[in-house]
């Protein structure tokens, strides 16, 4: 399956450069700037619109919605719900990203509502935020993965999730798993120094939303990690630290070019 | 002209790094610590406040007042409103960055609030935020630019507005125009690389409005808005990326010269 | 005691390195991204949450807890009382960063009634912040310092501060003063560049708090602003100017050793 997987990823990159589609974010505040960067760098165009009065109007022009848990306050859980309901009615696939979801009652109780309440085409997080979700456990350092689980339990779990919540389920870390009901994909692009950049989560899924507003799934979920670990493999060669790093995903993510999809390690896991 | 523009320029620069006005802005969440370089690397002070609590006390002692609608929520406007009122009250210039006015009934209505209540000493946008402004129409996708028009429909765009709004109108783009009702320069450097960093057009603003705290009219935001493009040419020119373009536009903000006034390609247009 | 010094602070980053400390921020809109990132690439851990609704909650299970009044707004008051209520129940160090402490009536009342109702480990500012909150005076153009007073002027400043306000007082500029009532420290490390990057002071408490996390009192405060001042300077050796410089800085932050304790410049004055 890789050859395939490789031209399809090739064409979904050169597809996504061509339309170039609006991402509504109700973002995180730490790292708005950063997706919104992630976004611009790949082709794609970001806004970042966060009051209930407004964002029904954003979310019914973009071609698809984040929804970013990372610094919740129970009116930005109001307006992910009307965002949210505004995109379901029209089609338009919503992504969840449930920063620290397990850390307090306001991000449990919101990030329940919103599973309670929207089609999710799909939800990213790390290990332990996903453990939270689908199991109702996890040990959350803040807004970082502490849990630890080997790549037969993780898949093991984002099955389990992808089935129960009805999704496309990706946990992001050393190697990312992807599965829905019926596909599971091992992304093993990527670099363990990303882990030291704030906000390199929350760009995952605002590339994995790019990739979305042209086609749902886990196969495009599988080539936005894979495009966006080998940007983060390419600027980890030429940084010093995190710094030159978060400088250079952006100048990579710029300069990848549909033939780089050979370069994905993408793999099928049935 | 050229000749006496540029002289004028560089007395300019060397003013503004000699008194260091104190921008406020009530900024987007989005650019805020990127309009704050901005201002810092080229040689003023900012500072972020927009709490309706406070926005008048800051305003009072600064050199000039930035509004910028990007993520607007209705207690945002009511803060820009009152600092606005304040700045007239004491004639500090007030400069208006419309984010993506057309987008929403409430950046709309917000925006047409402060065009009716404050005096503006100048407002800078897109082709599409200010074809929205001036005309009510223009073609949004998000807070990035679409529309189309050639240089002498933007010159006619430019004068309309200034002349209706009784302002200094500044539309940016791969050429940016600005106009009085009595005056009208084109600025031609820039880079077309700055479309693709989240914020360059927010720091356009910013760095406008720290001229304009020393003089207004068109000549002193040209001035600002070629100066501007200078750096961001500069940063082009040793940029990989989106990413490495950003970090170096602070690098050439800083390292601007008042003898790199005869790099400003400026040209006036009566 | 130069050499006391720094196999303490040999010994303090190693710990910090292994303990990975929760840093919670109640942070600056327009320096989170930062201050998280200076967290993060120093081996910490940061989380940035300001709900009333879930600051109890985030606090409790971190190592250090940072008030930084740098875009308050009365709610944000709020949720830094509640928040600091519960660090200190359960002994979890308070670090203030009094942003810009004289601008506005809300700052003051806000920064009094921290005084008034928290313990805190330390408080950390520019000079004109600390004369303000010791002397109820001092020269605030926006968020910057201007104000002017020689080193002895500044040791007293801060003797007077730590005593009277019963914390660990660090003035910092082009040489910090730590002190608390009973030792002061001079901290030479550092580099004038850092005043051109917006955040670098909200960094250096932030840096300040990780250390705080593992052991309190003045000598842990000098060496953080030790560590984090050569950083500075390291970075500044690579610099083009402030975007290259907060890039540098980041990766100079992670690059630290316990080794590097040896090129911190700290003295007591007694």
């Amino acid at each position: 399956m890789t050859l395939d997987f490789r031209s399809w990823a090739a064409s979904a990159l050169e597809d996504l450069r061509a339309k170039g589609p609006l991402i509504h974010h109700i973002a995180n505040l730490v790292t708005l700037n950063d997706s919104a960067n992630a976004v611009l760098s790949l082709g794609a165009l970001p806004i970042m619109a966060h009051a209930l009065e407004e964002v029904p109007h954003i979310t019914k022009k973009a071609g698809a919605l984040v929804l970013n848990t990372g610094t919740p306050t129970p009116e930005s859980f109001q307006a992910m719900l009307a965002a949210g309901r505004c995109a379901n009615d029209l089609g338009i696939p919503v992504i969840l990203d449930p920063v620290g979801v397990g850390s307090s009652p306001l991000r449990r109780e919101g990030v329940s509502s919103l599973l309670e309440n929207l089609t999710l085409a799909a939800i990213r997080g790390n290990l332990a935020e996903i453990q939270f979700i689908v199991q109702g456990k996890g040990d959350l350092a803040g807004v970082e993965a502490k849990g630890d689980l080997d790549l037969t339990g993780r898949i093991a779990l984002a099955r389990e999730g992808a089935r129960s919540l009805r999704t496309v389920l990706a946990i992001t870390g050393s190697w990312d798993v992807v599965a829905s009901s019926k596909q599971t994909f091992i992304v093993q692009n990527g670099h363990p120094l990303l882990r030291r950049v704030t906000g390199t989560g929350c760009m995952a899924t605002s590339v994995l939303a790019a990739f979305l507003a042209l086609e749902q799934g886990p196969l495009p979920a599988a080539a936005a990690l894979a495009f966006y670990g080998l940007a983060g493999e390419r600027a980890a060669q030429r940084a010093k630290g995190p710094g030159s790093l978060k400088t250079a995903l952006f100048d990579e993510l710029y300069n990848l070019a549909p033939k780089d999809a050979k370069e994905c390690r993408v793999e099928r896991r049935d």
